[in-house]
């Protein structure tokens, strides 16, 4: 277990210590852990909130939801939630006020310094799911001029307040960013040396409008901690921490899989049914108009069903097959874009690759359906109407799985939202189509 | 753009130059563009190979894909060869001997020092996809009793060999871990300060058997950069950092993505046909298998299709409502599952949930359904069937949803495995069975 102390113990510690015995016995505990305990608390939490030294207040505070921020705030007496306010760093101030009314946010926007509040205030500017709606302002930066050892002592009275020590960034008289130095770097060199000497030039820096699901992949490519954020002219305005990096692409995984299967961004398994039901049935009243689409084309061979009904018991098999493959496909697409592994360079061999796997399936698979349908009906011309069928159709899957998400891609929509449901009125419409169109046109072999 | 030097520049660079001209001007560009360049590169790779100074050379098989690894270092000559594999950390080295067949492994073995092959032996013991099998053993460590100005130039003699510098673990005499102190608190306190007086203690932790992705929840839950992993005796064997706990969640996150949709793990979008038409096919097959069971259920009812044809049309829309509905409640619960929202604890009350959402939208959908039916076939009755048959169906597709990923979790497989076809196997047989059911009984109405 990662933790050193139990969660009711941490509970019975809150509830029955003084603020001085608390302040000592849970110093190192974890804000996530006292928060999770708070979380599940079923008593008053502002009397476990009273008892908290103020920097833990802040650490939880920093560490806790957007939501979560307001409402912990919420129970804080008037003092403390100033201090705390005034603790925050500027990217998580910028999602607290993302979350309140706008009189709530003006009442915060009161309670900090001036100085901060204008940050704060053109950190809104930026688009919320940009480099610049993510990044922090507070990171620490020297001039080229300065030596190690005067590095070390502005680090000193710097650090404490900054998002991330580890990584000094150096910029000119106007605030363009020129390299980078590590403490690493800082403490295995002499303090005579200027950081101009040992800093890194060549530095990977994010632009301040890159959409951040972008900076995510240039973090897990380069493996860093911490990047600089810069605006058009290399003016260096803030840096993202590998922490929020995650947190974006957990967020954007969650996104990815819920589109594909018809789910709206924000469900969490424990909200509510209400909530739940009008996040889904909009998806699910567009399936059932392209749904429509199936049945219609089906009852334009009703004819041919009367005559053989054993069709109607296998043309669920040769739509579900095609949209199986096809839902393969569309899954690999989905996820190479997201990964950057497909690009419009390897596009078109791709798209072929995905072709030529339909085909050789729809061949193993028709061949398996064809053997089957013969056995089923006793007739050799009822399994070459499944097999053929199901090959067209299992081939005509790849291409809808290639084409349609790189088509919404092309069209700035996220290729994982509304994919599937194009994907599979195609298999659908078609594969009926193919399975009853064929069986019509050789319906004197079939009766 | 985060580069600072264009690609095409770079090959010119790497083609021209002397081997000093490049170590002066490629100096500061990340060793993973250089690598993208050598990818693409069509030429002989190891003439570009022969050129790079060694420490880039190093950089640069540390930083390619596993398999990569092997290529990389079969390019290169014997004592670069041999230079490379020395300067690699122990868990790169681990990945490297998990890609090459046994011969290349003891050759490679044989070419690090005794103590090195070691250590690499005992990673080697634990499982792959535990956090003993992603960690890495180049940690700094000090005694309690060091100060800080000794642990700073104990810093400066081993920080450039180090996976990170950034925390320094405190152990006792016996390596039990003890706390740890960052980089950070090291610059901002006096050099006579101990290190014991200023560490953190209660460090959250993880078991050298814990499984990866659950350290790499522990990663995202807390926001470090690195953490330290101990056997069942609180001795400090290694750490992870970020950057391969990244890996670890993205590669997670694509096997959820593709179990879903019955892709397996370790197919890319630009592999090859036969390769894809291997991982694929297996699960066609089996989808093949249970379309059957759901064609059988048709064939029970032919009597009663050949009595009202439009039934044919219309029971696709039944059974595919309700994988819709199925794969929407799974795939929520799988996303639940993978990120530790769902628990045991309040799995009661997510399923009562999902059963009220399947009511809800059956209901919605229902009447809608309901009205089609009506309208297509001018008959109240027909209407009616659809209707009810969409309820049911829709209720039943939650609770499988639900039911299937759990029971897989609780088998201990994988809720992303398999969970998909038994889902809508469930909502096609009973979506098909309801429908045609209800009609049969109502037969009478219907013609």
């Amino acid at each position: 277990m990662p933790f050193e102390i139990a969660e009711d113990e941490l509970i019975e510690i809150l509830l029955k210590s003084s603020r001085e015995e608390i302040a000592l016995l849970l110093e190192d505990v974890h804000p996530e852990d006292l928060l999770d305990v708070i979380r599940q608390y079923g008593g008053d939490k502002s009397e476990i909130l009273k008892k908290l030294p103020e920097e833990m207040l802040v650490n939880l505070v920093d560490q806790a939801e957007d939501e979560e921020k307001v409402e912990l705030l919420n129970l804080l007496p008037e003092e403390n939630k100033e201090l705390v306010i005034n603790e925050m760093s500027s990217d998580e101030l910028v999602d607290l006020l993302g979350s309140v009314t706008p009189d709530e946010a003006l009442d915060i926007l009161d309670k900090i310094d001036d100085e901060e509040a204008l940050e704060v205030k053109e950190l809104l500017s930026y688009e919320s799911d940009s480099a610049g709606g993510i990044m922090a302002t507070e990171f620490i930066s020297v001039k080229e001029a300065m030596t190690i050892g005067e590095t070390l002592s502005y680090l000193q009275k710097e650090a404490p307040d900054a998002e991330t020590a580890y990584y000094i960034y150096v910029v000119d008289e106007e605030e363009h960013l020129k390299g980078v130095v590590s403490l690493r770097d800082i403490v295995i060199n002499r303090f005579d040396v200027k950081v101009s000497e040992i800093m890194h030039e060549n530095i990977i820096r994010v632009p301040v409008t890159m959409d951040q699901e972008e900076a995510g992949h240039l973090f897990e490519k380069y493996g860093f901690m911490t990047m600089p954020v810069v605006d058009e002219n290399d003016v260096m305005l803030g840096i993202i921490t590998v922490d929020d990096i995650m947190e974006v692409l957990r967020d954007e995984n969650t996104e990815d899989i819920y589109r594909l299967a018809g789910l709206q961004e924000g469900e969490i398994v424990t909200g509510s049914v209400s909530e739940s039901v009008k996040k889904r049935l909009p998806w699910l009243f567009v399936n059932l108009c392209t749904a429509l689409l199936a049945a219609y084309t089906v009852s334009l061979f009703e004819g041919t069903i009367n005559k053989v009904v054993t069709l109607a018991a296998f043309m669920p098999i040769v739509a579900g097959m095609g949209g199986n493959t096809g839902t393969q496909t569309l899954t690999l697409i989905v996820r190479g874009i997201a990964l950057g592994e497909l690009t419009y360079e390897n596009s078109v061999r791709v798209l072929i690759k995905e072709i030529m796997v339909g085909i050789s399936m729809g061949v193993s698979v028709g061949i398996a359906a064809s053997l089957l349908g013969y056995f089923w009906e006793g007739n050799a011309v009822f399994g070459l109407v499944i097999g053929c069928a199901m090959l067209l159709n299992m081939t005509v899957a790849t291409f809808a799985g290639f084409m349609v998400p790189m088509a919404l891609k092309k069209l700035n929509i996220d290729p994982a939202l509304a994919s599937s449901v194009f994907v599979t009125t195609a298999t659908d419409v078609l594969g009926f189509f193919f399975f009853l169109g064929l069986a019509t046109a050789c319906i004197s072999y079939l009766i």
